[in-house]
Protein backbone atom coordinates (compact mmCIF):
# COMPACT_ATOMS: atom_id res chain seq x y z
CA UNK A 1 0.00 0.00 0.00
CA UNK A 2 1.29 3.68 -0.52
CA UNK A 3 1.26 5.64 2.14
CA UNK A 4 -0.99 8.63 1.44
CA UNK A 5 0.07 12.06 3.62
CA UNK A 6 -2.97 14.80 3.56
CA UNK A 7 -1.10 17.10 6.73
CA UNK A 8 2.06 19.42 6.52
CA UNK A 9 3.41 18.61 9.75
CA UNK A 10 3.27 14.58 9.16
CA UNK A 11 5.11 15.13 6.02
CA UNK A 12 7.62 17.14 6.83
CA UNK A 13 8.45 15.00 9.83
CA UNK A 14 8.87 11.75 7.76
CA UNK A 15 10.69 13.44 5.58
CA UNK A 16 13.19 14.85 8.28
CA UNK A 17 13.35 11.30 9.46
CA UNK A 18 14.34 10.08 7.01
CA UNK A 19 16.74 12.88 5.39
CA UNK A 20 18.37 12.73 9.12
CA UNK A 21 18.91 8.68 8.44
CA UNK A 22 21.15 9.53 5.15
CA UNK A 23 18.10 8.58 2.66
CA UNK A 24 17.85 10.50 -0.62
CA UNK A 25 14.62 12.43 -1.01
CA UNK A 26 13.22 12.74 -4.87
CA UNK A 27 9.82 14.80 -5.04
CA UNK A 28 7.72 14.97 -8.09
CA UNK A 29 5.20 17.67 -7.64
CA UNK A 30 2.32 16.79 -9.89
CA UNK A 31 -1.83 18.06 -10.34
CA UNK A 32 -3.26 14.61 -10.14
CA UNK A 33 -5.12 12.67 -12.81
CA UNK A 34 -1.84 10.79 -14.12
CA UNK A 35 -0.52 10.09 -17.42
CA UNK A 36 2.49 8.12 -18.87
CA UNK A 37 4.27 11.42 -18.93
CA UNK A 38 4.31 11.31 -14.20
CA UNK A 39 4.92 7.73 -14.90
CA UNK A 40 8.48 8.28 -16.87
CA UNK A 41 8.80 10.86 -14.35
CA UNK A 42 8.44 8.77 -11.52
CA UNK A 43 10.46 6.23 -13.20
CA UNK A 44 13.49 8.59 -13.40
CA UNK A 45 12.90 9.89 -10.18
CA UNK A 46 13.47 6.37 -8.82
CA UNK A 47 16.52 5.75 -9.79
CA UNK A 48 17.58 8.84 -8.18
CA UNK A 49 17.07 8.49 -4.40
CA UNK A 50 15.91 6.42 -1.55
CA UNK A 51 12.57 7.60 -0.91
CA UNK A 52 9.87 9.01 -3.66
CA UNK A 53 7.43 11.31 -2.88
CA UNK A 54 4.61 12.10 -5.39
CA UNK A 55 2.19 15.22 -4.50
CA UNK A 56 -1.02 15.83 -5.80
CA UNK A 57 -2.58 19.24 -5.89
CA UNK A 58 -4.49 20.80 -7.86
CA UNK A 59 -3.33 24.29 -7.20
CA UNK A 60 -6.11 27.18 -7.37
CA UNK A 61 -3.51 30.18 -7.46
CA UNK A 62 -1.88 29.31 -10.67
CA UNK A 63 -5.34 29.19 -12.70
CA UNK A 64 -7.04 32.48 -13.37
CA UNK A 65 -10.59 33.31 -13.32
CA UNK A 66 -11.25 32.16 -16.06
CA UNK A 67 -9.84 28.86 -16.71
CA UNK A 68 -10.35 25.58 -15.76
CA UNK A 69 -9.85 25.00 -12.09
CA UNK A 70 -12.90 23.54 -11.07
CA UNK A 71 -12.98 21.29 -14.66
CA UNK A 72 -9.25 19.76 -14.41
CA UNK A 73 -9.79 16.14 -13.77
CA UNK A 74 -9.11 14.68 -10.38
CA UNK A 75 -9.33 10.62 -9.44
CA UNK A 76 -7.23 10.16 -6.46
CA UNK A 77 -8.29 6.88 -6.24
CA UNK A 78 -7.31 5.92 -10.11
CA UNK A 79 -4.11 7.92 -9.57
CA UNK A 80 -2.87 5.28 -6.94
CA UNK A 81 -3.77 2.89 -8.77
CA UNK A 82 -1.83 3.72 -11.52
CA UNK A 83 1.59 4.08 -10.13
CA UNK A 84 0.74 0.99 -7.79
CA UNK A 85 3.77 -0.89 -9.99
CA UNK A 86 6.36 2.05 -9.51
CA UNK A 87 7.30 1.93 -6.12
CA UNK A 88 6.15 4.89 -4.53
CA UNK A 89 6.98 5.69 -1.20
CA UNK A 90 4.48 8.64 -0.29
CA UNK A 91 1.63 10.40 -2.16
CA UNK A 92 1.24 13.83 -0.35
CA UNK A 93 -2.32 15.04 -0.90
CA UNK A 94 -3.14 17.91 0.76
CA UNK A 95 -6.38 20.22 0.41
CA UNK A 96 -6.35 23.73 -0.19
CA UNK A 97 -7.19 24.56 3.86
CA UNK A 98 -4.03 22.77 4.68
CA UNK A 99 -1.95 24.34 2.09
CA UNK A 100 -3.24 28.12 2.08
CA UNK A 101 -4.97 28.66 5.36
CA UNK A 102 -5.97 31.63 7.65
CA UNK A 103 -3.79 34.29 6.56
CA UNK A 104 -1.85 33.48 3.45
CA UNK A 105 -0.62 36.50 2.09
CA UNK A 106 2.88 35.37 0.59
CA UNK A 107 3.73 34.70 -2.80
CA UNK A 108 6.95 33.97 -4.94
CA UNK A 109 7.18 36.07 -8.06
CA UNK A 110 9.73 35.75 -10.72
CA UNK A 111 10.48 39.69 -12.39
CA UNK A 112 11.28 38.15 -16.01
CA UNK A 113 10.73 34.47 -17.34
CA UNK A 114 6.90 35.19 -16.81
CA UNK A 115 7.09 37.90 -19.27
CA UNK A 116 7.26 35.32 -22.31
CA UNK A 117 5.13 32.45 -23.56
CA UNK A 118 2.26 31.29 -21.48
CA UNK A 119 3.11 34.08 -18.64
CA UNK A 120 1.56 36.79 -21.34
CA UNK A 121 -2.11 35.41 -21.23
CA UNK A 122 -1.75 34.13 -17.92
CA UNK A 123 -0.13 37.04 -15.96
CA UNK A 124 -0.63 35.33 -12.34
CA UNK A 125 0.53 31.55 -13.35
CA UNK A 126 4.00 31.59 -12.88
CA UNK A 127 3.69 33.30 -8.99
CA UNK A 128 1.18 30.14 -8.71
CA UNK A 129 3.36 27.90 -9.93
CA UNK A 130 6.67 29.19 -8.15
CA UNK A 131 4.66 29.80 -4.48
CA UNK A 132 3.66 26.11 -4.54
CA UNK A 133 6.74 24.76 -5.65
CA UNK A 134 8.52 26.60 -2.94
CA UNK A 135 6.19 25.30 -0.13
CA UNK A 136 6.35 21.54 -1.44
CA UNK A 137 9.97 21.67 -1.25
CA UNK A 138 10.08 23.30 2.55
CA UNK A 139 7.45 20.48 2.97
CA UNK A 140 9.74 17.25 1.68
CA UNK A 141 13.21 19.21 1.26
CA UNK A 142 13.73 16.70 -1.22
CA UNK A 143 17.55 16.45 -2.78
CA UNK A 144 16.17 16.01 -6.04
CA UNK A 145 13.09 17.31 -7.93
CA UNK A 146 12.07 16.27 -11.23
CA UNK A 147 9.74 18.08 -13.48
CA UNK A 148 8.34 17.66 -17.27
CA UNK A 149 9.99 19.06 -20.42
CA UNK A 150 6.55 19.58 -21.78
CA UNK A 151 6.31 22.77 -19.41
CA UNK A 152 9.48 23.64 -20.74
CA UNK A 153 8.77 27.57 -18.86
CA UNK A 154 7.90 26.20 -15.88
CA UNK A 155 11.63 23.80 -15.49
CA UNK A 156 12.96 27.22 -16.16
CA UNK A 157 10.72 29.57 -13.83
CA UNK A 158 11.66 26.56 -10.86
CA UNK A 159 15.43 26.43 -12.02
CA UNK A 160 15.54 29.99 -11.46
CA UNK A 161 13.80 30.06 -8.64
CA UNK A 162 16.20 27.51 -6.82
CA UNK A 163 19.03 29.40 -7.69
CA UNK A 164 18.15 32.63 -6.51
CA UNK A 165 16.45 31.58 -3.31
CA UNK A 166 19.65 29.00 -3.12
CA UNK A 167 17.41 26.40 -2.47
CA UNK A 168 20.10 22.85 -2.30
CA UNK A 169 17.72 20.80 -4.36
CA UNK A 170 18.78 19.26 -8.16
CA UNK A 171 16.07 20.15 -10.53
CA UNK A 172 15.82 17.76 -13.42
CA UNK A 173 14.03 18.41 -16.93
CA UNK A 174 12.85 14.81 -18.33
CA UNK A 175 11.41 14.51 -21.89
CA UNK A 176 8.03 15.27 -23.04
CA UNK A 177 6.10 11.83 -23.69
CA UNK A 178 3.82 11.13 -26.73
CA UNK A 179 0.90 9.15 -27.82
CA UNK A 180 1.85 7.06 -30.94
CA UNK A 181 0.66 10.03 -32.86
CA UNK A 182 2.93 12.68 -31.63
CA UNK A 183 0.58 14.34 -29.09
CA UNK A 184 2.24 15.62 -25.82
CA UNK A 185 1.19 13.53 -22.74
CA UNK A 186 -1.69 15.96 -20.65
CA UNK A 187 -4.09 15.77 -17.83
CA UNK A 188 -5.76 18.23 -20.02
CA UNK A 189 -5.88 15.50 -23.19
CA UNK A 190 -8.98 14.04 -21.35
CA UNK A 191 -10.89 17.06 -21.96
CA UNK A 192 -10.36 16.32 -26.18
CA UNK A 193 -13.27 14.73 -28.23
CA UNK A 194 -12.36 12.21 -30.81
CA UNK A 195 -13.33 15.32 -33.67
CA UNK A 196 -10.81 17.43 -32.26
CA UNK A 197 -7.50 14.97 -31.79
CA UNK A 198 -6.62 15.59 -35.51
CA UNK A 199 -6.53 19.23 -34.88
CA UNK A 200 -4.60 18.51 -31.24
CA UNK A 201 -2.09 16.89 -33.02
CA UNK A 202 -1.41 19.31 -35.71
CA UNK A 203 0.66 20.99 -32.88
CA UNK A 204 3.29 18.32 -33.05
CA UNK A 205 3.21 17.92 -36.92
CA UNK A 206 4.19 21.58 -36.79
CA UNK A 207 6.63 21.83 -34.02
CA UNK A 208 8.05 18.38 -36.24
CA UNK A 209 8.10 20.34 -39.81
CA UNK A 210 9.63 23.48 -38.12
CA UNK A 211 12.56 20.99 -36.81
CA UNK A 212 13.04 19.55 -40.54
CA UNK A 213 12.99 22.71 -41.73
CA UNK A 214 15.97 23.71 -39.62
CA UNK A 215 17.89 20.87 -40.39
CA UNK A 216 17.63 22.12 -44.20
CA UNK A 217 18.86 25.34 -43.38
CA UNK A 218 16.18 27.34 -42.85
CA UNK A 219 17.08 30.16 -40.56
CA UNK A 220 14.19 32.87 -40.99
CA UNK A 221 12.13 32.48 -37.30
CA UNK A 222 9.04 34.52 -38.97
CA UNK A 223 8.91 31.84 -41.66
CA UNK A 224 9.24 28.73 -39.56
CA UNK A 225 6.39 30.39 -37.49
CA UNK A 226 4.38 31.04 -40.24
CA UNK A 227 4.15 27.53 -41.76
CA UNK A 228 3.50 26.21 -38.58
CA UNK A 229 0.51 28.84 -37.86
CA UNK A 230 -1.02 27.74 -41.44
CA UNK A 231 -0.72 24.02 -40.70
CA UNK A 232 -2.60 24.86 -37.50
CA UNK A 233 -5.18 27.10 -38.43
CA UNK A 234 -6.13 24.28 -41.32
CA UNK A 235 -8.09 23.36 -37.95
CA UNK A 236 -11.93 25.38 -37.51
CA UNK A 237 -11.17 24.30 -33.99
CA UNK A 238 -7.67 25.43 -33.60
CA UNK A 239 -7.06 28.74 -31.97
CA UNK A 240 -3.42 30.02 -31.66
CA UNK A 241 -2.81 31.83 -28.43
CA UNK A 242 1.27 31.66 -29.48
CA UNK A 243 3.61 30.27 -31.72
CA UNK A 244 7.41 31.44 -30.66
CA UNK A 245 11.09 30.72 -31.66
CA UNK A 246 13.28 31.64 -28.90
CA UNK A 247 16.13 31.26 -26.65
CA UNK A 248 15.95 28.17 -24.78
CA UNK A 249 17.52 29.78 -21.60
CA UNK A 250 15.90 33.55 -21.41
CA UNK A 251 12.80 32.45 -23.77
CA UNK A 252 13.51 35.92 -25.42
CA UNK A 253 12.35 35.54 -29.10
CA UNK A 254 14.52 35.01 -32.07
CA UNK A 255 14.81 36.16 -35.06
CA UNK A 256 17.20 34.03 -36.85
CA UNK A 257 17.99 30.19 -35.79
CA UNK A 258 21.95 30.13 -36.55
CA UNK A 259 22.28 28.27 -32.75
CA UNK A 260 19.89 26.02 -30.79
CA UNK A 261 16.34 27.44 -30.11
CA UNK A 262 13.21 26.48 -28.48
CA UNK A 263 10.27 26.49 -30.87
CA UNK A 264 6.79 26.86 -28.19
CA UNK A 265 3.16 26.92 -28.87
CA UNK A 266 -0.56 27.15 -27.13
CA UNK A 267 -2.90 26.43 -28.96
CA UNK A 268 -6.50 25.94 -28.15
CA UNK A 269 -8.59 23.10 -29.26
CA UNK A 270 -12.29 24.14 -28.47
CA UNK A 271 -12.11 24.85 -24.58
CA UNK A 272 -8.84 23.43 -24.11
CA UNK A 273 -5.78 24.36 -24.49
CA UNK A 274 -2.52 22.96 -24.85
CA UNK A 275 1.05 23.61 -24.90
CA UNK A 276 3.99 21.94 -26.50
CA UNK A 277 7.50 22.61 -27.29
CA UNK A 278 10.38 21.02 -29.48
CA UNK A 279 14.25 21.94 -30.23
CA UNK A 280 15.39 23.55 -33.16
CA UNK A 281 18.74 22.87 -33.65
CA UNK A 282 20.45 24.05 -37.01
CA UNK A 283 23.19 22.42 -37.24
CA UNK A 284 24.52 18.67 -36.07
CA UNK A 285 25.84 17.92 -32.95
CA UNK A 286 24.41 20.45 -30.64
CA UNK A 287 22.45 19.56 -27.03
CA UNK A 288 18.85 18.65 -28.16
CA UNK A 289 17.94 18.84 -24.84
CA UNK A 290 18.65 22.26 -22.48
CA UNK A 291 16.41 21.55 -19.97
CA UNK A 292 17.09 18.24 -18.62
CA UNK B 1 39.17 32.72 16.21
CA UNK B 2 35.65 33.00 15.03
CA UNK B 3 35.34 31.68 10.74
CA UNK B 4 34.31 34.27 8.09
CA UNK B 5 32.77 32.34 5.58
CA UNK B 6 32.01 34.45 2.18
CA UNK B 7 30.99 31.85 -0.32
CA UNK B 8 26.70 30.50 -0.36
CA UNK B 9 28.32 27.09 -0.94
CA UNK B 10 31.08 26.94 1.81
CA UNK B 11 28.17 27.79 4.32
CA UNK B 12 25.79 25.52 2.98
CA UNK B 13 28.33 22.46 2.99
CA UNK B 14 28.94 23.29 6.19
CA UNK B 15 25.87 23.58 8.09
CA UNK B 16 24.87 20.52 5.98
CA UNK B 17 27.20 18.60 7.76
CA UNK B 18 26.46 20.21 11.08
CA UNK B 19 22.90 19.21 10.98
CA UNK B 20 23.65 15.45 9.53
CA UNK B 21 25.93 15.40 12.21
CA UNK B 22 22.27 16.42 14.57
CA UNK B 23 23.69 19.95 15.92
CA UNK B 24 20.72 22.37 16.68
CA UNK B 25 22.09 25.49 14.30
CA UNK B 26 20.93 28.75 15.08
CA UNK B 27 21.20 32.05 12.58
CA UNK B 28 21.48 35.30 13.09
CA UNK B 29 20.56 37.73 10.25
CA UNK B 30 22.38 41.58 10.54
CA UNK B 31 23.48 43.90 8.64
CA UNK B 32 26.38 44.38 10.83
CA UNK B 33 27.55 47.24 12.68
CA UNK B 34 26.59 45.46 16.01
CA UNK B 35 25.67 47.09 18.98
CA UNK B 36 23.44 45.69 22.18
CA UNK B 37 20.67 44.80 20.67
CA UNK B 38 22.70 42.60 18.37
CA UNK B 39 24.64 41.17 21.41
CA UNK B 40 21.56 40.08 23.16
CA UNK B 41 20.35 38.26 20.07
CA UNK B 42 23.31 36.38 20.10
CA UNK B 43 23.40 35.42 23.27
CA UNK B 44 19.85 34.66 23.42
CA UNK B 45 20.85 32.50 20.39
CA UNK B 46 23.85 30.85 22.12
CA UNK B 47 21.28 29.26 24.64
CA UNK B 48 19.22 28.15 21.47
CA UNK B 49 21.60 25.73 19.84
CA UNK B 50 25.27 24.66 19.10
CA UNK B 51 26.19 26.09 16.20
CA UNK B 52 25.62 29.48 15.46
CA UNK B 53 26.00 31.69 13.15
CA UNK B 54 25.75 35.58 12.22
CA UNK B 55 25.09 36.94 9.03
CA UNK B 56 26.16 40.37 7.87
CA UNK B 57 25.11 41.53 4.55
CA UNK B 58 23.89 45.41 3.97
CA UNK B 59 21.33 43.86 1.93
CA UNK B 60 20.47 46.10 -0.94
CA UNK B 61 17.20 45.41 -2.01
CA UNK B 62 15.83 46.46 1.22
CA UNK B 63 16.72 50.11 0.86
CA UNK B 64 15.02 52.48 -1.31
CA UNK B 65 16.54 54.87 -4.28
CA UNK B 66 16.85 57.96 -1.60
CA UNK B 67 17.71 55.82 1.35
CA UNK B 68 20.89 55.45 3.02
CA UNK B 69 22.07 52.31 1.47
CA UNK B 70 25.05 53.88 0.47
CA UNK B 71 26.04 55.67 3.82
CA UNK B 72 24.86 52.59 6.41
CA UNK B 73 27.48 51.88 8.43
CA UNK B 74 30.22 49.50 7.72
CA UNK B 75 32.68 47.67 9.59
CA UNK B 76 33.67 43.98 9.47
CA UNK B 77 36.23 44.25 12.06
CA UNK B 78 34.85 46.07 14.73
CA UNK B 79 32.05 43.64 14.18
CA UNK B 80 34.65 40.62 14.86
CA UNK B 81 36.32 42.24 17.67
CA UNK B 82 33.20 43.33 19.37
CA UNK B 83 31.84 39.49 19.01
CA UNK B 84 34.65 37.63 19.47
CA UNK B 85 34.02 37.15 23.35
CA UNK B 86 30.50 35.58 22.33
CA UNK B 87 31.11 32.15 21.07
CA UNK B 88 29.79 32.91 17.33
CA UNK B 89 30.80 29.95 15.53
CA UNK B 90 30.56 31.45 12.36
CA UNK B 91 29.94 34.56 10.23
CA UNK B 92 28.39 34.79 6.74
CA UNK B 93 29.82 37.32 5.04
CA UNK B 94 28.94 37.17 1.70
CA UNK B 95 28.96 40.44 -1.19
CA UNK B 96 26.23 41.29 -3.56
CA UNK B 97 27.56 40.06 -6.49
CA UNK B 98 27.36 36.37 -4.36
CA UNK B 99 24.24 37.38 -3.26
CA UNK B 100 22.38 38.72 -6.43
CA UNK B 101 24.14 37.08 -9.21
CA UNK B 102 24.01 37.15 -13.08
CA UNK B 103 20.07 37.10 -13.98
CA UNK B 104 18.64 37.41 -10.36
CA UNK B 105 14.84 37.91 -10.76
CA UNK B 106 13.03 36.19 -7.85
CA UNK B 107 11.51 38.32 -5.06
CA UNK B 108 9.02 37.02 -2.32
CA UNK B 109 6.32 39.29 -1.36
CA UNK B 110 3.68 39.53 1.26
CA UNK B 111 0.66 41.01 -0.03
CA UNK B 112 -0.80 42.36 3.54
CA UNK B 113 1.38 42.86 6.47
CA UNK B 114 3.94 45.88 4.39
CA UNK B 115 0.55 48.03 3.88
CA UNK B 116 1.26 49.09 7.11
CA UNK B 117 3.91 51.29 9.26
CA UNK B 118 6.77 51.50 7.77
CA UNK B 119 5.89 49.68 4.60
CA UNK B 120 4.01 52.77 3.51
CA UNK B 121 6.27 55.02 3.03
CA UNK B 122 9.20 52.25 2.44
CA UNK B 123 7.08 50.55 -0.38
CA UNK B 124 10.02 47.77 -1.18
CA UNK B 125 11.85 47.13 1.83
CA UNK B 126 9.80 44.22 2.83
CA UNK B 127 10.01 42.49 -0.39
CA UNK B 128 13.69 42.97 0.06
CA UNK B 129 13.49 41.77 3.69
CA UNK B 130 11.32 38.72 2.98
CA UNK B 131 13.90 37.52 -0.38
CA UNK B 132 17.18 37.77 1.80
CA UNK B 133 15.66 36.53 4.41
CA UNK B 134 14.06 33.41 2.28
CA UNK B 135 17.94 33.14 0.85
CA UNK B 136 20.07 33.07 4.41
CA UNK B 137 17.09 30.77 5.67
CA UNK B 138 18.03 27.76 2.67
CA UNK B 139 21.89 28.59 2.77
CA UNK B 140 21.85 28.04 6.49
CA UNK B 141 18.83 26.11 6.98
CA UNK B 142 18.73 26.81 10.50
CA UNK B 143 16.62 25.50 13.43
CA UNK B 144 16.24 28.57 15.30
CA UNK B 145 16.72 32.13 14.16
CA UNK B 146 16.40 35.16 16.08
CA UNK B 147 15.00 38.84 15.52
CA UNK B 148 14.61 41.57 17.05
CA UNK B 149 11.56 43.19 18.32
CA UNK B 150 12.66 46.55 17.69
CA UNK B 151 12.16 45.54 13.95
CA UNK B 152 8.64 44.83 15.16
CA UNK B 153 7.17 44.39 11.55
CA UNK B 154 9.93 42.84 10.41
CA UNK B 155 9.77 39.78 12.73
CA UNK B 156 5.97 39.59 11.97
CA UNK B 157 6.46 39.65 8.53
CA UNK B 158 9.13 36.99 8.85
CA UNK B 159 6.93 34.84 10.71
CA UNK B 160 4.28 34.72 8.24
CA UNK B 161 6.98 34.31 5.49
CA UNK B 162 7.95 31.02 7.12
CA UNK B 163 4.32 30.30 8.05
CA UNK B 164 3.22 30.63 4.61
CA UNK B 165 5.97 28.99 2.61
CA UNK B 166 6.29 26.02 5.44
CA UNK B 167 10.06 26.69 6.42
CA UNK B 168 10.51 24.56 9.23
CA UNK B 169 12.24 27.30 11.36
CA UNK B 170 11.60 28.44 15.21
CA UNK B 171 11.41 32.29 14.98
CA UNK B 172 12.07 33.95 18.44
CA UNK B 173 12.08 37.81 19.12
CA UNK B 174 14.24 39.56 21.60
CA UNK B 175 13.14 42.65 23.22
CA UNK B 176 14.17 45.74 22.24
CA UNK B 177 17.63 46.67 24.17
CA UNK B 178 17.85 50.53 25.07
CA UNK B 179 20.77 52.75 25.81
CA UNK B 180 20.79 54.46 29.56
CA UNK B 181 18.12 57.22 28.58
CA UNK B 182 15.69 54.87 26.22
CA UNK B 183 16.82 55.30 22.54
CA UNK B 184 16.55 51.59 21.31
CA UNK B 185 19.65 50.32 20.11
CA UNK B 186 20.23 50.98 16.22
CA UNK B 187 22.95 51.12 13.84
CA UNK B 188 21.50 54.04 13.08
CA UNK B 189 21.93 56.05 15.93
CA UNK B 190 25.50 56.33 14.84
CA UNK B 191 24.19 59.23 12.54
CA UNK B 192 22.85 61.35 15.59
CA UNK B 193 24.92 64.17 16.48
CA UNK B 194 24.88 65.15 20.31
CA UNK B 195 22.47 68.14 19.50
CA UNK B 196 19.74 65.53 17.96
CA UNK B 197 20.07 63.01 20.86
CA UNK B 198 17.55 64.79 23.15
CA UNK B 199 15.35 64.92 19.83
CA UNK B 200 15.63 61.07 19.38
CA UNK B 201 14.91 60.01 23.00
CA UNK B 202 11.32 61.72 22.41
CA UNK B 203 10.63 58.68 20.43
CA UNK B 204 10.66 56.63 23.72
CA UNK B 205 9.40 59.04 26.12
CA UNK B 206 6.58 59.40 24.33
CA UNK B 207 6.14 55.49 23.99
CA UNK B 208 6.81 55.80 27.69
CA UNK B 209 3.99 58.36 28.45
CA UNK B 210 1.32 56.36 26.07
CA UNK B 211 1.70 53.29 28.34
CA UNK B 212 0.85 54.97 31.05
CA UNK B 213 -1.58 56.73 30.24
CA UNK B 214 -3.45 53.70 29.14
CA UNK B 215 -2.27 52.06 32.28
CA UNK B 216 -4.63 54.97 33.67
CA UNK B 217 -7.77 54.10 32.11
CA UNK B 218 -7.10 56.66 27.85
CA UNK B 219 -8.74 54.13 25.73
CA UNK B 220 -8.94 56.56 22.60
CA UNK B 221 -5.92 55.69 20.42
CA UNK B 222 -6.30 59.13 18.51
CA UNK B 223 -5.79 60.73 21.85
CA UNK B 224 -2.40 59.21 23.00
CA UNK B 225 -0.99 59.65 19.25
CA UNK B 226 -1.72 63.28 19.73
CA UNK B 227 -0.46 63.84 23.02
CA UNK B 228 3.22 61.54 21.36
CA UNK B 229 2.91 63.83 18.57
CA UNK B 230 3.11 66.69 20.15
CA UNK B 231 5.92 65.72 22.77
CA UNK B 232 8.06 64.82 19.74
CA UNK B 233 7.40 67.84 17.33
CA UNK B 234 8.71 69.92 20.24
CA UNK B 235 11.93 69.19 18.88
CA UNK B 236 12.69 71.22 15.25
CA UNK B 237 14.69 68.47 14.04
CA UNK B 238 11.95 65.89 14.48
CA UNK B 239 9.99 65.20 11.44
CA UNK B 240 7.08 62.37 12.17
CA UNK B 241 6.84 60.00 9.35
CA UNK B 242 4.08 57.87 11.30
CA UNK B 243 2.70 57.20 14.61
CA UNK B 244 -0.01 54.42 15.19
CA UNK B 245 -1.58 52.30 17.79
CA UNK B 246 -2.40 49.25 16.14
CA UNK B 247 -3.38 45.06 16.55
CA UNK B 248 0.03 43.69 17.18
CA UNK B 249 -1.02 40.90 14.98
CA UNK B 250 -1.99 42.14 11.84
CA UNK B 251 -1.02 45.59 12.10
CA UNK B 252 -4.16 47.08 11.46
CA UNK B 253 -5.00 49.94 13.51
CA UNK B 254 -7.25 50.52 16.55
CA UNK B 255 -9.17 53.00 17.17
CA UNK B 256 -10.39 51.65 20.67
CA UNK B 257 -7.23 50.41 22.81
CA UNK B 258 -9.93 47.56 24.91
CA UNK B 259 -7.01 44.56 24.17
CA UNK B 260 -3.34 44.27 23.85
CA UNK B 261 -2.49 47.14 21.76
CA UNK B 262 1.25 47.90 19.87
CA UNK B 263 1.92 51.90 19.57
CA UNK B 264 4.93 52.27 16.73
CA UNK B 265 6.42 55.20 15.21
CA UNK B 266 8.66 56.24 12.81
CA UNK B 267 10.16 59.48 12.87
CA UNK B 268 13.23 61.46 11.10
CA UNK B 269 15.43 63.48 12.85
CA UNK B 270 17.92 65.47 10.43
CA UNK B 271 18.49 62.70 7.55
CA UNK B 272 18.42 59.61 10.49
CA UNK B 273 15.39 57.76 10.42
CA UNK B 274 14.84 56.56 13.49
CA UNK B 275 11.44 53.29 14.75
CA UNK B 276 10.43 52.17 18.29
CA UNK B 277 7.45 50.41 19.53
CA UNK B 278 6.19 49.56 22.63
CA UNK B 279 2.62 47.27 23.85
CA UNK B 280 0.39 49.24 25.46
CA UNK B 281 -1.76 47.28 27.94
CA UNK B 282 -5.33 48.17 28.79
CA UNK B 283 -5.00 45.93 32.09
CA UNK B 284 -2.64 44.00 33.87
CA UNK B 285 -1.79 40.51 33.27
CA UNK B 286 -1.88 40.91 29.57
CA UNK B 287 1.36 39.04 27.73
CA UNK B 288 3.55 42.33 27.34
CA UNK B 289 5.54 40.42 24.40
CA UNK B 290 3.89 38.76 22.08
CA UNK B 291 6.07 39.27 19.35
CA UNK B 292 8.61 36.96 21.34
Amino acid sequence: MIKIVTDIRGMQEQCDTLRKKGKTLVLIPTMGYLHDGHLSLIREGRKRGDFLVVSIFVNPTQFGPREDFKAYPRDLKRDVELIKPEKVDAVFYPDAQEIYGHGFQTSVRLSKLPKYLCGRSRPIHFTGVATIVAKLFNIVRPHVALFGQKDFQQLLVIRQMVKDLNFDIEIVGVPTVREPEGLAMSSRNAYLTAEQRPAAQSLFQSLEEAKKQVLSGETDAAKIIQSASERIRAYMEAVIDYIIVCDPETLEPMEHITKPALMALAVKIGNTRLIDNMMLLPESGADPNPGR
